[in-house]
């Protein structure tokens, strides 16, 4: 099990070079010993959460390598700040096949330090090993929340609102781009759909605004309507949509035309907050969607209840195709 | 990218039966939750480890299920243990083709559940996503040491002597029988060196018995003289090990033969602890071999200058083919 490419330097030159750069904090080591020591800060609890990528499943092997590098670690950041969390750190796992080259994985590299700079995280350990399948990478995301507030899926409560960041169905319309489809839009409207499936836009900063206001939050990565049930099971309670408040991009309302809602609401891969607030939080949210610069749309309600219905502009029961993204 | 396999359930029938069942931690919610939650216990530091494992790399498509699991979380054990950490719980990312079949997956839970028996560790998290190519299974470990108490790589000083746990080489020599080789031994030569391969024995209770006594200390993943480079190198000192004191199995012997030595020390995968110490604590370091069934070892010691050396019975050189193992 021993070999060697010809086309980039061994295991442990590889980590010198372009990994332990990155393990910027001290209890990292510089990746020159077994494990990461963390001393963790007082009044905080540790919020652990891990997401894997594969190459043909959650990325195209054409993809930029600065951004599969920086979607690896974003889905992950999305979790925490759902949950109101500040990710402080990650660790790495990362599976090449022979043909990987040297640039790709400086590519891969300068994307985590693009992102590790923007929120101020290090790499606190990983591992390179070979494989003859695809690129697979999976990264355990590490952050802090203070003691007892992180905002859980459960306790959303009847009366609640339910909100949603960003637009939705994006980045399934940028899947279906890179597919084949969409050659009637501008190149625009493409790239723009496109970069939402490669590289989503978590904000822990707002997820962080949220603490003590939202009654229940989760990032949307299964599809809209599979999410809020998830919140709607946990918090026993029924999550109702009103389909003409879902947030569209103009993009995808050109991509998808008549049916656009339906479609986007089962469509993975959107990494946004969804949430639920008492009425009377509706002022402090968009205020402090204005602070970070992150569009906040009010689509729903919660009610007593179970399950999850979205209504046409007449108050009735859309039927979805499908119950949302599952992972195989 | 939605599908269904039909010899398995779905994503979430086969968290819910097979892995929230592993979540014992509360902080796991039942993997009913996007994160795990961790109040990080007072007076510790928390140690952190990756690694993964991949079919056809790691392990053998033909491998149980069970045994597969157990190597996973033990590759990552075995590093705790070397640091004289106790690990607490871990996140399992898990990339399965669809062929993977429901009673492999019930065995690989079996395995998880019967090491998280062991060292009263829980599952915290996990990802399970679907993989063109083979099984590649990577977990996170999290566990604590007490403040400051972690035995670095870093510490070994000239003087002190060098030890090791356990039989050197015997994953080397299973998967040489794996791949067509050592017909001529017994069934019960097989037997072992086939299980020293498959699922390797870590001891984090004889690890934890280290702290305060060890002066370095790492798991033998890369292969003895190729890890003993390692702390020689982060440590700035020469290790030399007499080639007469590499603890060998008698099966190991019958299989490589004359030159095993050599062999056993540039083979990978034996999970080990190899670790440094001033000679004072020669009767605490066997004192606690005893009281934890370990068997420990004393096979060099530490000297002035840099990198390593085996040594014949004359203390001659004994030159090495191959520096060690390294992951491609």
């Amino acid at each position: 099990m021993t070999s060697s490419s010809s086309s980039r330097p061994g295991e442990f030159e590889l980590i010198a070079q372009l990994f332990a750069p990155l393990a910027t904090d001290p209890g990292a080591y510089g990746l020159r010993d077994d494990v990461a020591l963390l001393a963790p800060p007082a009044g905080q609890d540790l919020v652990l959460k891990t997401d894997a990528i594969v190459e043909g499943v959650h990325f195209f092997a054409a993809d930029p390598a600065d951004l599969v590098a920086q979607k690896a670690l974003r889905v992950n950041v999305s979790d925490l700040a759902a949950k109101g969390a500040t990710p402080t750190g990650y660790l790495l796992s990362l599976s090449i096949p022979q043909q990987t080259s040297m640039p790709w994985l400086t590519a891969f590299a300068e994307g985590l330090a693009r992102d590790q700079k923007a929120w101020g995280i290090s790499l606190l350990g990983g591992d390179t090993t070979a494989t003859p399948g695809p690129v697979t990478i999976s990264i355990s995301m590490i952050g802090t929340v203070p003691r007892g507030e992180a905002i859980r899926r459960a306790g959303a409560r009847p009366g609640d609102l339910v909100f949603v960041t960003g637009t939705i169905g994006d980045a399934g319309g940028g899947l279906e781009i890179l597919r084949g489809g969409g050659a009637q839009l501008s190149d625009d409207a493409r790239t723009f759909l496109i970069s939402s499936y490669r590289c989503p836009s978590p904000s822990p900063e707002f997820g962080a605004r949220l603490r003590g206001i939202a009654s229940a939050s989760l990032d949307v990565s299964d599809g809209l309507m599979a999410d809020l049930g998830h919140v709607a099971e946990v918090s026993d309670v029924r999550i109702v949509v009103d389909s003409a408040q879902v947030p569209l991009s103009e993009a995808l309302e050109k991509l998808w035309g008549k049916g656009v809602v339906q479609r986007a609401v089962v469509a993975g891969d959107d990494y946004q907050i969804a949430f639920t607030a008492p009425q009377s939080s509706r002022n402090a949210i968009f205020a402090a969607a204005r602070d970070c610069g992150v569009r906040v749309s009010e689509i729903g309600r919660v009610e007593q209840g179970s399950g999850t219905g979205l209504l046409d502009r007449a108050g009735n029961l859309i039927s979805l195709s499908e119950a949302g993204y599952t992972h195989f």
